[in-house]
């Protein structure tokens, strides 16, 4: 991951944005997906123009796109795309969905974005410097213990009951008037600037949680899976994210109480 | 209700997202209210700025704010107030909170208000005009099937197990894959601009639903209680919300289902 692969990424980000926008509040055509989650000419345009640019100039890489699969490269590295993070959202008209785009060198992401193009902030994380908004540097905040923290998560229906059950044990601990739902990846972009200090999720996929990585960890944040693992590839979707390392352990303790 | 009281009502939504803005996502001031919920300097200081004029400007009219309570008056008219609905959002750095402006005459709300000044929209609906965002005007759309519904609510926490049980057997009639969480005011504001189709709540106060009405009327929706009576200053906080009016019955035989 160079600075040139930086650049690439704000490009790649601007493309999906300028394919979405004339489709946001506007008419499109949308369907339901093999899982029934809908998909829209919006989520399709904007991985083609994503597509199109790495086509032509990263021949040899890896792509992964949410709407378009998989072409495999041979460089060793892997650009994930999810070109709407919250269609639902989206859908409905709310600014708070996001392009995500993550650079994986040797399945290891170096790279994220989170692109919300209708207020027009992107937050971009690099291996190596720190993770900016609109190009200022944010970071998270400290977060003296669980019940003073700000817990966040898309919707209950995306956890399995058993799952679910964990996380209301969570969010008991929480400061829980101050509980949100809804939000997708922009939850994670307000964790990496200080407004938010926990996000717990359950089955995401690699497109879905690459890219916040670098965005998470570049300010300062940490994130892991359900029993405190690292993130990678082949993890089950079971995501968590602490603004405060610290809180980390409390959250899976939390987690991992017992019915 | 004059076209006077129209441009009086955008000069208060002016005036309060003059006072919030320097405080979202910023330093402020936050405490916990009687109820646990959170206010913060902004709401104060918005409902103060929108007390100002109202006071100068309207001396005989009644005030009811949600942080400064009411001011009785003698001329049959009400300002309600809710300075931050969503303040959770907006703590949260989220820009789909709201300022909340309505006017009743003898208890029935001619004009309403949602304000979300971080994006620069305004929903206003006053009794006999059509309702307008920024302006345009702005419908409600059709919705032929409950199965083809978005159905929108700010959060699991805010029902009665009772009241949850309810939600749960009519959202599992909409297009669940399509349901959105958080939101607050935000959600009626899009169901008025036909992005959503039914916003269904409890544990609403006034100040969260009197200038909702008009907006959602006036755009073509129809607005009411868990028992389908219209709402009014007594209601008892369970609110529903469709932009089509046809789906009201099928909402209210979905949400009366026994357990």
């Amino acid at each position: 991951m160079t600075p040139a692969d930086i650049l690439l990424a704000n490009r790649l980000a601007e493309a999906a944005g300028h394919a979405i926008r004339p489709f946001f509040r506007a008419a499109y055509s949308h369907e339901a997906k093999a899982d029934a989650s809908p998909v829209t000419e919006a989520d399709r345009a904007a991985e083609s123009a994503i597509r199109h640019i790495l086509d032509a100039e990263c021949p040899r890489d890896t792509i992964i796109g949410e709407e378009y699969g998989e072409k495999t490269g041979s460089s060793g590295r892997s650009w994930i795309i999810d070109p709407i993070d919250g269609t639902v959202s989206f859908m409905a008209g709310r600014p708070i969905f996001g392009t995500l785009i993550a650079l994986l060198e040797d399945g290891w992401p170096v790279l994220g974005v989170i692109d919300q193009c209708i207020s027009g902030e992107r937050w971009v994380g690099a291996a190596g410097y720190p993770t900016t908004l609109n190009g200022n540097p944010v970071t998270t905040r400290a977060c003296t213990a669980l019940n003073q923290a700000t817990l966040a998560t898309t919707g209950p229906q995306y956890f399995s009951q058993h799952d679910g059950d964990h996380f209301m044990e969570l969010a008991a601990q929480t400061a829980h008037k101050k509980m949100l739902f809804g939000g997708d990846c922009y939850n994670y972009a307000l964790l990496a600037t200080g407004h938010i200090d926990i996000v717990v999720e359950a089955g995401l996929k690699l497109h879905d949680f690459a890219a916040l990585i670098p965005i998470v960890t570049g300010a300062g944040g940490m994130m892991s899976d359900w029993s405190g693992e690292p993130l990678h590839g082949a993890s089950d979707g079971h995501i968590i994210a602490v603004g405060d390392p610290a809180r980390l352990d409390d959250v899976l303790e939390a987690l991992a109480c017992q019915h």
